[in-house]
């Protein structure tokens, strides 16, 4: 595979298209953290078949719009080479485009408000990462999520975009935690692999396991941390008395997924001190899903990747700690 | 024009009252990035022709006291010389000052009410600057929203200020897009005008002209993109599928405005690419005035400036993108 | 007592077990900003009285189990000596202990719950302070109020921690101001005293005047802020016509006590000039309390010590201002 991946290296020196193709397969794998082409190309494999098994194949065409308008906006205004070729300012748009046909009827101006939000998602990510380098973190998926909640909130007060009526809160049934119910082991696996799936807001079992082949070809230890992650959020939330089909569909696990990756293998060199502090900003991400489900009812949003955002930030910010000599807190 | 000013600021620097009616006039202007006394001027007649033509002299009378206090708060509080001259420690005073008598009853308290709120916007101001200035951005109007926003939501909760019931979220209807209707071209001129005049929460054509000439006076540029901007929020909402009744009020307008005039003149040099990154960012606080509008209906308190603040914050933290050598991001 | 002191101090050095009891009683001095062991070791029996008074001793072992959770978890992570020796810490910890068991059901998850958050808590202050320092400012209770808020909005969303029902914003009562009623001395005195007891979530006479020792132990003027800050919130709330039996039991008073000690005594020297600064920021408080009140009820939380964070950053961060030759802001 080293040797595939050289070849391909020196045509994306060669040929401006190829590299053009490049920075799109590694703005995909941005999504997961993965700087890898191949990582991207199984990773959009997973997007293309989560949305033919939904039968909503504007979702695969709605991200590779917001792939293409936000990686283009960033180029238009000449963003760093190494930033870019990178594909860090590919996922958010990437992940907008698949959000707004998520959430949205299919209409034609919802093509236009992709586009919209990818490239304000591309300007977004530049601003975040401006912030956050100033404490050493990096923007995380900050951008899509900011972007996409305007987006979506904005659909409720403008007719031509096919949301339904805003469910004002006085529409919003309590949550349900009596519908939790004894854990099966099938439910179990399942929920598992739809927690690593739904970071792309997928749910199929097929895509999850795309994604995983996508992940270790680029990182044995993200694959893990990741995997870990999901089982660690799926037990967790029945131990907390979630609702079991919520957990099964693996929505309490997401954005766990994504914390276990970046706590354990991204920000941090693995270790056994490292998997201690991974495992409880994993267990924390938990809680923060369930806080945040609770907290965005009133608006009518979903919370997308928000509780990894939060969490993962929260932990990165001390991360000198972690040094032999850490500094002391003020 | 120039000589009177020359003699103006002649005066200013023999007679301390003619300085501090000065610092009271740029104060007025900054509301739009003018620091210029006779921009101040024509605002403040653009104010008491809007107010009075509504026949609510207490607004007028609001947005003295506002600028008062918060002029001599920064005063007390020894501010730099060169800020103070500008008027950067008014315009957030004045324009609480406006706000509250718009949205509460003219009760006793409430002068008390737009002295405190004003007096705390001046060490808001100052806060923000402070932890703006890190990444090289203005504090905006961010103070004037977050002091009137806590004071309006305090006047739900204290019987003593002439707020009615909150209305709480489950008395609130949704919002109606249905009520969009087709655009005709005399609505079409007064949704760009009162776009412009709502820029101080008046709905007056004649006051919206006078802001323009005040802009003109001081920049050209800023009222070319000023109004570029409001035609450009009246047509975007309108094909969004706005309420018209709104968009003619001005109310998707003001804030876009705000952002055509800072991004497209005061923190970048005009020309043709800063033009289409204005063109981008005005169109996307058009979007935020909708999801805004959504998000704070829970809160029973209107947007005020913040989708200007949000836009222009987004848009200007990478500003560094429009040099020649770019940094990249991380 | 500095005799006292000076041996206290000789046994820590010799006897690491002494040493952990000291950084303890430390960590709680710190919830009012005393970094002395005697003012540690008063607030503790006001939280035992007020716990056992009220006949909720699991409150009192709640706080005892975050704050040794909180300082522990700051242990491994290897925190700098001196911040940890002044109990910088623990006091989150120490909080977020005493909230869980006040706002939810003793269920057995709960210890869990209350050991997940104050460590959660303790790289929560890491990260706060790491980011606040950027300005020279201090975490606050920042990181108490954001863990509890994600904790107790989670309890809604989990059928194992026992709340009740989310309170959706369609049950909940608009603010009654019209149960404000003419003031008794008696009333008055209760008032500013449970102000003073409520910034450890108590509603005791006898525990505020045990926290005012604690106090003036460390630091006289503190105490005398605190009472007056006390005062001034009591007398400001029922000027603008807040419930009066709120404002008795403290509930308008106790972020107020804390800005007021902040403002005027431990992040300036105090003097004419600061008390007046720190009067107004006191004053403000009330007003953020009352709109945090209104801004709260769709969530179902109660503001913690919000109110006190906010005012007080905003307050502290133009803080170069009191110097002789202050800043320009730009």
């Amino acid at each position: 595979m080293h040797k595939l991946l050289a070849r391909w290296e020196d045509l994306c020196g060669a040929a401006p298209a190829a590299r053009f193709i490049d920075i799109l397969l590694r703005g995909t794998g941005q999504v997961m953290f993965q700087n890898h082409p191949l990582t991207g190309l199984l990773f959009l494999a997973a997007i293309a078949w989560g949305a033919l098994a939904s039968g909503v194949p504007e979702v695969a065409l709605g991200g590779l719009l917001g792939l293409l308008a936000s990686t283009l906006t960033a180029m238009w205004l000449r963003v760093g080479a190494e930033g870019l070729r990178a594909g860090l300012h590919g996922y958010n748009g990437l992940l907008v485009g698949l959000a707004l046909p998520t959430f949205l009827a299919p209409t034609p101006l919802l093509w236009g408000f992709i586009a919209l939000g990818a490239a304000v998602a591309a300007v977004a990510t530049l601003a975040t990462a401006n912030v956050a380098k100033t404490w050493g973190v990096a923007a995380l998926t900050a951008p899509f999520v900011l972007v996409t909640w305007l987006l979506l909130m904005a659909a409720f007060a403008f007719d031509g975009l096919g949301s339904g009526a805003l469910p004002f809160s006085s529409d919003i049934a309590a949550i349900d935690p009596a519908a939790a119910q004894p854990l099966r082991l099938v439910d179990f696996a399942i929920g598992v692999l739809k927690s690593v799936s739904q970071v792309f807001l997928k749910d199929s079992n097929w895509a999850a396991l795309l994604l995983l082949a996508g992940l270790a070809v680029s990182s044995l230890p993200a694959a893990l941390f990741g995997l870990g992650g999901a089982v660690l959020a799926v037990v967790f939330a029945h131990l907390l008395g979630a609702e079991s089909d919520v957990v099964t569909a693996g929505l309490f696990g997401f954005s766990p997924v994504l914390t276990a990756i970046a706590l354990g293998t991204v920000f941090h060199t693995p270790g056994p001190r490292v998997a201690l502090y991974a495992a409880l900003g994993t267990l924390f991400t938990v809680v923060v899903q369930g806080a945040m489900n609770v907290a965005l009812a009133p608006f009518g949003v979903p919370t997308l990747t928000a509780p990894f955002v939060l969490v993962s930030w929260l932990f990165l910010l001390p991360r000198q700690q972690f040094e032999p000599s850490g500094d002391k807190p003020s």
